[in-house]
């Protein structure tokens, strides 16, 4: 595969296997994408779905699941705890390998402009694809949620990239975009407070002062005596996973509290580590392409065009 | 590339360009082996090749390079930094993915016998291949080096696994065996004071004390003002980088020395990665199968056999 995309649509769908079987099945089935993961929260009624592959084969499979929501998803019927504007909520293009964030732009405005078009579904562009970094939160885009949409969107700042300027009567709205791969890093604190993990998760949130690319929230996690900051970093190459991991510990140690563990939630970048081993090891000048299996990759690769890896290039 | 093999053979080679230059076109002219890298250094006087294949692959072009090397080299003449027994001086086998550790040993006593029996030249088998890790001791195997070979030999403890009981006229003795990918990471103290950088090598050493997989040594970076510690790790699975540099900081801390800097002498792991950040990101049963691109290649590979990648198995 020469080059990859991964997407990480976010379906709102309660309590409806057959639904979830016909939008994982209708990605499974669109040909050149391989889908890697999905999974339901019945607590947010949510259903994250994720695939990658070709380009043009993951804009296909997008459309092909879009349709599915659209058809048989009422938004007048959901409710769950994720913020969300519509059937198919978010459809984020994630570059993997040889393609470039606006290549991935570009993929999505194509999608988006099928996708309105097909079903009059308005959709707005998120991230790095919208027209101002403002209009581009997607928490200010979320803002009243599904129920305050057609409200929202009779204020000419908020009109939708493409589509009719008014939410579809079932499926509401879309936003897509580009971004970079995600990474989910838990961290576990020795306390049972849920008050210190809160102060802790405010304090690196970007929305409070924070790492740029940082939402954070505190939990409690009962039968193991702990509090786990849950920390969704949407970009480690500009907020880094060791910067994270220190300011989580300087901030806990305020209160007297040490982070006694932490946890992945979902997939790493092999560039995530290249970038903590940098720092821990201090080290000067090492990169991905110091690794051995890249080298080996690349030169498997210079010889045989058709040696494909997922490491060796990007 | 079903299975993959690195080999590292290190040769006697002085001011030669010749026999560089043969030895290394005989490996690249080798169906089915990829040549990564060589290096000539002339304060050894030692060539260093680095290159990879198929299993059986790996062996003939071993088999090819030590027949250049016992016809072109004369060890009487030879001088060099790094002790050394034999123009061919050591061998080895490292299994890089699809393959275990104990089929390189199997592989590299296949060359062995087969390299002894065409040159008569004796050869000893090293680390895990040994009899006993008293006679796979590198460092017992070398001891007195080329010149006191043929003397050293007459002890029955030397008897070589193959080959005469006495040195090749010219190409002296083999080492040759399987052994864990070898990392270099070397430490940069913030000091001039090369006894402090001696002692802390010295406290890091597998036989002065320190960790079992080290080899260290203290030197000096004039043009720098520091000094560095150049480290051998010969099993990162068991003393892992974490604990190699969290060792340096504590032994240099000492004498008030903080280290400044360190930087990886040659390709790394992308294993050695994954234990770094392990550690100091705290993290609970993070593994190599929880990288992003790990997945995809698996993934990949489940529905076209034919995908190749090094990262996916092992």
């Amino acid at each position: 595969m020469e080059r990859i995309v991964e997407c990480v649509p976010n379906f709102s769908i309660g309590d409806d296997a057959k639904t979830i079987e016909m939008i994982v099945n209708v990605i499974r089935q669109t040909e050149g994408v391989y889908l890697l993961d999905y999974e339901h929260d019945t607590a947010y009624n949510r259903l994250v779905v994720t695939y990658f592959g070709e380009p043009e084969a993951t804009k296909k499979a997008m459309l092909n699941a879009g349709r599915v929501a659209v058809e048989r998803i009422d938004m007048r019927k959901h409710q769950g705890q994720h913020p969300r504007i519509g059937a198919l909520d978010v459809a984020p293009f994630v570059p993997i390998k040889n393609i470039t964030v606006e290549e991935c732009i570009n993929l999505s405005k194509e999608f988006a402009k099928a996708f309105a078009e097909e079903h009059k579904v308005p959709v707005y562009l998120y991230g790095e694809a919208a027209e101002t970094p403002e209009k581009g939160d997607v928490d200010w885009i979320r803002k009243g949620e599904w129920e305050a949409l057609a409200e929202n969107m009779k204020d000419p700042e908020r009109k939708p990239a493409f589509g009719p300027v008014k939410p579809h009567p079932t499926a509401g709205a879309t936003m897509t975009g580009a971004r970079e791969v995600m990474v989910g890093l838990n961290i576990n604190l020795g306390t049972t407070d849920l008050r210190i993990a809160k102060a802790v998760a405010k304090a690196i949130h970007r929305k409070k002062g924070g790492l740029v690319r940082i939402k954070a929230m505190g939990c409690l996690w009962e039968d193991r005596g702990i509090t786990q900051i849950g920390i969704t970093n949407t970009d480690f190459r500009k907020s880094p996973l060791y910067r994270q991991m220190e300011l989580v510990k300087i901030e806990a140690a305020r209160y007297g509290v040490q982070v006694v563990g932490a946890e992945f939630c979902g997939l790493v970048p092999i560039d995530a580590l290249v970038d903590v081993t940098n720092y821990y090891l201090r080290l000067e000048g090492f990169s991905k392409s110091d690794l051995l299996e890249v080298a080996i990759d690349r030169k498997l690769a210079e010889l045989n065009p058709k040696h494909a890896s997922t490491i060796s290039c990007k």
